[in-house]
């Protein structure tokens, strides 16, 4: 009979009956019954897992103006000592090319891997052996190989806020719930610091405790082994990016957390991508060896080792003493460029504007008056080729008045005319903004 | 009273009731009441999110034997056209130095992606446009991030049995569900892709048609367009990896599934870390835009970007002719190798073994007699120095009597003696096995 026909499709998963609905064939069903037309292209979107990656963040047009990049977060391809690295390049591949040129161990070519063991405890005073070190291709990956070993989704990590754009966007693929703690002048304010790891208990803090990113602050040295000792406590693994630990710019420079006593709950990421070129696509992490052996088999899988070639041509770059020269050099270059540009800040930004004054690394953060948004600012400059980020990007649902201004590789002379294009936009948002609202001519679209 | 302030620590969730088994302190409260001993160190075991990942797959120690590496699929580093590539290398550091040190676009160097156009065209007969590619580091991070677009916990993924076990550990990580397809002489049976593919629904299948890994063999020329329509009309994307399908030993290479009309549905991987070197860590995934612009969204975020230096050095290397004229030089390297192989496995190995005939690529698969373990043999082999991977690394469940033999790297001279060493231990243990079981001597440890 016709009922039995349709409980035989039921109990056979092809039709599903709902009450007061009447009787539909199962979706699943549908699926394996009907075989899509071969000749139509594959509906991808259906076919990805997961929400669609949010589009990157995008820059109003800048027109035929030429672009002052207060943008760019990078160092001056100028400075680059292109030779020097040629020739240490040259000189690996003639002694050790067919060696190099095959497979790596994924922890890292073990030349290099004795290299960074030197190079830190001489540049930032951590003390690692060989086994707490780990190779990645640029500190990006050693924050996706850290999200892939501790996070699962809905998870909670806390951020310094602001953060830096692209952890922020890890920590979203991660589908990651992410936890800001408050900062002033003295980087991360430890009351919030301890509020936060005792109410929410994240799986791990990213911060950047030296010359961060946007701000250019660093963390108070007394509040230093405060913060170790908090995490150690509540057990938050501190995950502690010195993306710039290397360029600061006056004799002392804060101690790295992983060089306090305590740290073994930190996992250190460095890089030469700031302080000498980003092309490399090097990092390293420090960590205890139990963490070093988890993020080195996830990497083995994610793609087998990073180029040994590039490990061993910038172990020799700096065996020349090349590294060192370099540094001195770029920090002279910088810190005077810092230096121009705080004087221009002084000198042309409105009344109510306010800034911070980094001691090293390559940005700023700049506070604009009350009721002054850094987007509608933005919107003025970029036609006059002036580029900067919003605050909004590094501090999810705050910053609507801060803008970051990276000095790295914005050309000493154009820094002034830079600034002066940035003040006169404020200065015109301003006062269109202290317009009463609701007249006519605020209706009218700015153009 | 005393009940009372119970309730209220039930209500603020400190406590808990169990039906039968009295009041509790939750566990929740009990991590949040109670921090840990700042000076002991984090368990890091248990802050890990996931499984503990596998660890690799370890072959039996070789003691002081000259190691005969036939368990290792990688070229021959003697055949690395070491000074070439560093000609290359210097000429573009030379040129462009400075603009390749800074950080690439993360779908590719333009100059690169535009001669994997040209390459895969004249190499492969693959027709694409510039944004049908993605530059990754090697075929390893293209699974990767595939598996990152694809893949949700629990999924389905598709491989051909055997398969490489590099992507099974790449799908363990994901938790994927893996089914396999029954394959024969001619590689995937297209009967049971079918019944997979109705059945199972798989996110993807993943395939290498050319001179596969494990066996060296290919899907037949006329299964190809058939699995590209039946992978179409389920809605089944096709992975196809082309690790070495330039490593063909006759005149006719079987055209990549991507070549075929109807092949939209296909992401096509290549590498140059088998035909050339695998030190680049450079890899080409081509697919529709839109896929390739979510796998560059998960890139960015994974790595920023494979290095732009060494995608230069390799694009001048090939324009310079360099890569025609090495692909040949192997080509005829390789496949004096593999009929040396083919001869002595025909003198060697006892009755009762077959293996495949491979027309291209670095591997053949051995199949012992019946009864005759790949591992027990190679227990007997490693001491003798020679190692070969057996075949249930590469087919889940299966593949006891089955052993991978990789040629690339063994040298001519040693061929021959590393398959006389293995069919004396494949006839020791196919003695081992014939004998009763149960008897006084079987009982001993094999030593």
């Amino acid at each position: 009979t016709v009922s039995s026909a349709y409980d035989r499709l039921m109990e056979d998963g092809v039709l599903e009956g709902h009450v007061g609905r009447g009787t539909f064939v199962a979706e699943r069903a549908l699926r394996v019954t009907e075989p899509a037309d071969p000749t139509a292209p594959l509906r991808w979107a259906d076919l990805f897992a997961g929400a669609t990656p949010p589009p990157r963040a995008r820059y109003p047009e800048t027109g035929d103006a030429p672009v002052i990049p207060f943008h760019r977060n990078v160092p001056d391809p100028a400075l680059f000592p292109v030779e020097a690295f040629r020739v240490a390049l040259d000189e690996v591949m003639r002694e050790a090319g067919s060696e190099l040129l095959g497979y790596a161990p994924a922890e890292g070519y073990p030349g290099f891997t004795d290299f960074v063991v030197d190079h830190v405890r001489a540049a930032r005073g951590v003390s690692v052996a060989p086994d707490e070190v780990l190779v990645v291709n640029g500190s990006q990956q050693a924050l996706d190989l850290i999200g892939r070993a501790f996070l699962r989704p809905g998870d909670t990590v806390a951020v310094e806020d602001p953060t830096y754009t692209g952890a922020l966007e890890i920590l979203r693929g991660f589908e990651a719930r992410v936890v800001t703690i408050a900062t002033d002048a003295g980087g991360i304010r430890l009351d919030d610091a301890e509020r936060v790891f005792a109410r929410e208990r994240p799986r791990f803090l990213y911060t950047m405790p030296t010359y961060q990113n946007p701000t250019g602050r660093s963390l108070a040295d007394e509040r230093r082994e405060g913060l170790v000792r908090l995490a150690a406590r509540y057990e938050v693994p501190l995950v502690e990016d010195d993306f710039d630990g290397e360029l600061g710019y006056e004799p002392h420079t804060p101690r790295p957390l992983k060089a306090l006593s305590g740290s073994r709950g930190v996992i250190y990421i460095g890089t030469p991508s700031k302080m000498l070129f980003p092309g490399l696509r090097i990092g390293w992490v420090l960590a205890d060896p139990a963490v070093v052996e988890r993020l080195g088999r996830m990497k083995q899988v994610a793609d087998l080792s990073s180029s040994q070639l590039l490990q061993a041509a910038f172990a020799r770059f700096a065996a020349d003493g090349e590294l060192t020269r370099h540094r001195a050099r770029v920090r002279t270059a910088y810190a005077a460029r810092l230096e121009r540009l705080l004087a221009a800040l002084e000198r042309h930004l409105p009344e109510g504007s306010t800034w911070t004054r980094p001691r090293g690394g390559m940005s700023l953060m700049v506070t604009l008056p009350e009721g002054v948004s850094a987007e509608a600012v933005l919107r003025e400059t970029a036609p006059e080729g002036v580029l900067f980020a919003p605050g909004s990007w590094f501090s999810p649902g705050n910053g609507a008045r801060h803008l970051r201004l990276c000095f790295g590789s914005v050309a000493d002379e154009a820094l002034e005319p830079g600034v002066e294009i940035l003040a006169r936009a404020a200065k015109a948002v301003r006062a269109r903004a202290r317009r009463p609202r609701g007249d006519a001519e605020a209706a009218l679209p700015s153009v």
